[in-house]
């Protein structure tokens, strides 16, 4: 490569941090990028299992101190692949050394500090760019270019739903993501922070909500503890500290309407993110669980011949798409994690805004607050707009 | 047929008219009785049009009073088939005159309203029904046995949708679906009604909720204005009276949670009226445009064979479907309705109640009557419930 | 109705019998007829059995004598839903008799058969129609209309499948089509000869064919045994005479290449009369367990937005839709045969030809016989075309 | 990596060397090895493109000359991705080195040169596998073990089919997969040959075949000639050597019944690689097009609830899913490569033999070739079975 190099530091080794890094050691194979990442640092609080992940995935260093590794010399950016209740802190001292943030969702728990976040880096004149996903499968951003030109006219619905399974077995036990202080919130920021940002991306910004949320399973047995061994009751078992599940309706302030649920206990749905859009000629319909594929209605097709078409998002001429195999050699969860490094590193190289931005971020993080104040005022709520 | 004969009288000869009528003529071919259904009268306001009606479908006789035709000696039983905004004055006719009623969804408008039918019906000893025809899909009633069986455990999450596009076209005339006087409400009644009698007849019943209506396409061309062509602005036009679409959530008494969204504006959707359904050891899920089909995953299935499985209800042991054809020859529309006049006769001959009664109409009116009290007030609003 | 009559007599009263009789009792509700179909008299060998049959379906009279009832004056039209191997002596009596004769698939065994029964209805100068429901479902007439139109350009392929699973268990007892001298043939002739009917409909005359049968459980437990109870070995068993799966290839005369497959021993598949049609310029593909829905691809498409498209085949402008119900309204197996009665009976009013004719049904029978020829010989075999 | 160095040198580097250089990258992250693959060096004729691909995708090393590399001390694996009429000189050559040989399908052309490449890889004792990657998503992975287990009873008919739609535009222009000196045949060899193998593997050996193949657009535009400009007639234009769509008709050794086409020229079928297997007590379904997936229905579910049911084969449990994500986090084309590499190194350090190896390779060819056999003599022919 001759290109000039990028490069990165990556704080967190977890899924994230394996998603991550299989997107940074593949986004040059496959793209052409105006600048080449390198895998500079990995950094993790257990310094003897962050240098075995290094050495797995191909990092040059690991280090078990972030606030060290985000002052680095040798660091263009900061990617943050750890629990949400760190994104702020890291972000901000990032931010302040200097350094452009690639940050994971949801980018933190309040607006208040989403704020400072977005501050921070609009201070110090870095990029900063959000880790929501979907947005970048093939059949997602073919569907924004859709609706971008009209092909759906003017959008009235939506409506999201986010659903999984994992935790419809009582007995499976305690970790951090079914604690408020290091998640925030269950399903609703986890799964319904995607379905939010989709929304915002596609449809546009929620002005007002009114929600509910419930924790239907409210202890389980204590982390390391055998899934499927039941805890002696009140000994042994932790108290379930967010929700379970979470529903909201929107009105947009464009005037369509939106329907949000998420929820960790469907059974038999594993990862069934999906949107459905209607507009006034035609609609749009996609789902994780067939990622490859946007399900397209339009009203200007012959009468006698209209009907939801599958497009298999796969094609050369498709987002992303023509980056990879030839048509119909289906991409998975992995690969829009690989989009996301290539839009990074262009919009560096290129000195364009990032998208989805911290003010994405932020304003996500805006309509879960509000869905919140809802439920506390057994009311509509109006959602904060972020500049 | 050596039955006692059981007489009918059909008040509308509309589209629910040909509906009920195909039914009567056909309940008795496949189904074993224990009355014999007679077509005595059909009755509309134009008598010579419900005069060719009675010839063409095989009614003994037509009328335009029907005041004296639910007092005649020779009927039996009184079925409904009209505007909302008759159903009342007929029903309670109707059961003065001691007939068995059989009326179309929704029962009424208002509380009030079904109270009043409710306590006609009561007092005069008559057999009572709602058409809630979908309930009668044999994948439907195979749905309800699972989950009174237990085969999905304890109900958590019920998600409704009733989409139609029938009205995407804003060219679309007027007619009296559109007017509030003779319709109540738009899709929140027509469709919603639907959704909220099959959560009710699937969940139980519903205590609290919030939601939203909205007119989309606020006005259109006059009745009889032949659609795509516009009128002048302001000349021609009539004002839509009803909502376009309504959304709203809801929580059950027994703690579950619901979802529900009726829209006549979802360009592709002809009429699928969906539920999904989250239980603690299983899901099911059916759409009407898929009728014959239910989807249900198990927790109880050997972990690496778990899977959403299409059941195909037209097996000899599924319910109705053995009265029919073979295995796979799959049913329609207007087989539900002969199921709704199998048990309505069977349950008078063998006099036992009637599922879905008016207490079930009323109680449909209720929900629909709280949606509309929480858009009043902003809130979440509780249903009121009939005995 | 002020139409002259046209009076049926069926003949058999079994589960075609029933079949034919709904349509008959549903034809002039939902179609606008210029004979008005009377269901005059049913036959069948069982006069008690029959004379209820009459009595519940609504035939004027019933009959155990066909040979009578095929001459009275009184009948306009023989309806043959019959066991195929009485087809043809029925057929031919009928037709010398002077009456038009609508016959159920196989038309009959042998092609020098099928040439009888053609000669004598064209001598008699009757109208003659073989009963091909599939033909007639909507999605079906749609495809058909669309290929004559063009829209998927010039067909090269057919893959037609036609699956079934009532016969996988080893214990379900013998029955007439199980036995060689009643049914002819397995599934070869009952399910295949759907399939070739739908293919030369669709795509046009098969020129030759090359296949193989199999009976894969040879015997079963006697007619009368109860399934499940194993007879002794050798004893109360009786041998299967027919197939229990066919497959061939084809080569048609205009180029097409086609694949057919039966089989009554595919667990899951209850009626899965499919087909898949790929021309120069887009493909069609239904499948009668979804049959009101035909999915269809176009590579005049944008390039961005092709995709297999399902159109529901229930609008007012798909064919036979319109007299039925609203949009997405479903259909159902029955439906189709009502389509033939309608169109049986316009076609005498309006002494036009009637669509599928017995050379057809004869042309059906040629390219099953071809198949066997292939078999015989283990090599390729020309189909005898059909004056 | 504490692991023993394993050397792979690629020997071509288009389409399929990309996907095998994406697996060596890649397996090593997701996959615990007891060897490490080290991504040696990397063959191709152009020796400056060749060099610019090690560079992106990490090869340590590149060259122009296969032979010499084949030699290398420092290869232990020669994995051979260019096209098949170059895999038994390369085979060979590598076998003779010593060096493990892990090459691309179809094996070779003829059962001849498949035979001696058998040979040689027997006589050197090394390892040997060809890489027939379908088997390797973890879906039809699954099949086999459940096939295996019993879950579908006795195997009776298996129908492949494997559907692309790349070539329907005539337009398109010549290229080596289009020249049989290449490519040794059209939609035959390139899809049927992977249908091939999936029988194989879930079925049995095949003992009988029936075919035909045809070439639909007989002539295309001179590679160069950009699609879209029809060259003059005659000038500009190249004969199509290969077949567009290939099917046959199959006789397994077990007795069952086989089902198999090809084709390049259906629209809409991307990568339409699809097989349906029904056995005496169950069905399995798959298509790469939906690759995460696997339908199955059991016979032995309750009778009110059997149904194909979609396995997601992404759980934990599921053959390789627990190595890369949690449920419901799809896999998508490159992954199956992974997976191979996986198997081949793991393999080659447990010194265990592999799966699918060289006489798959070339049995596969055996079938092929008797297809081609049948052509010639318009008769089923036998498969010879190759020790």
């Amino acid at each position: 490569m001759s290109q000039k190099p990028l490069n990165v530091a990556l704080i967190g080794y977890k899924f994230m941090g394996k998603a991550h890094s299989q997107a940074w050691r593949t986004v040059g194979r496959f793209f052409d990028l105006d600048l080449d990442p390198v895998m500079k640092v990995v950094c993790g609080r257990d310094a003897k299992a962050v240098a075995e992940f290094a050495d797995r995935w191909g990092w040059e260093d690991s280090s078990a101190d972030w606030e060290e590794v985000v002052k680095r010399d040798d660091v263009d950016v900061v990617d943050i692949s750890t629990p949400g209740s760190t994104h702020a802190e890291i972000s901000i001292a990032a931010a302040q050394a200097g350094k452009h943030v690639f940050c994971e969702k949801p980018l933190t728990f309040t607006v208040a500090e989403g704020k400072k976040m977005l501050a921070a880096v609009r201070e110090a004149g870095v990029k900063h760019m959000v880790n929501f996903n979907y947005r970048l499968c093939p059949a997602v951003s073919l569907a924004k270019q859709m609706i971008d030109s009209g092909s759906i006219g003017e959008v009235r619905h939506i409506r999201c739903t986010y659903l999984q399974d994992w935790l419809v077995d009582p007995e499976f036990p305690m970790n951090w993501r079914l604690r408020q202080e290091a998640a925030g919130s269950g399903a609703h920021g986890d799964l319904g922070a995607h379905s939010i940002d989709l929304a915002r991306f596609l449809v546009g910004e929620i002005g007002e909500v009114v929600g509910t949320k419930k924790t239907f399973i409210k202890e389980r047995p204590a982390e390391g503890t055998s899934s499927g061994l039941t805890a002696q009751a009140g000994e042994g078992t932790e108290k379930v500290t967010v929700d379970d599940a979470s529903l909201f309706l929107a009105k947009f302030t464009n005037g369509a309407l939106g329907s949000f649920e998420a929820t960790r206990l469907a059974p038999g749905r594993k990862n069934f993110n999906r949107f459905e859009i209607n507009g006034s000629a035609g609609s749009l319909v996609w789902c994780f669980e067939e990622l490859n594929c946007l399900d397209f209605y339009s009203t200007a097709d012959p009468s006698t011949q209209q009907g939801f078409r599958r497009i298999i998002a796969t094609e050369g001429d498709h987002p992303y798409a023509g980056n990879w195999w030839p048509p119909g050699h289906m991409l998975g969860y992995d690969h829009g994690f690989t989009h996301a490094a290539y839009n990074l590193t262009q919009s560096i190289a290129k000195d364009k805004p990032c998208v989805p931005d911290f003010r994405d971020g932020a304003q996500c993080v805006a309509v879960l607050e509000a869905v919140d104040a809802s439920i506390e005022s057994s009311s509509w709520a109006k959602v904060e707009m972020i500049d």
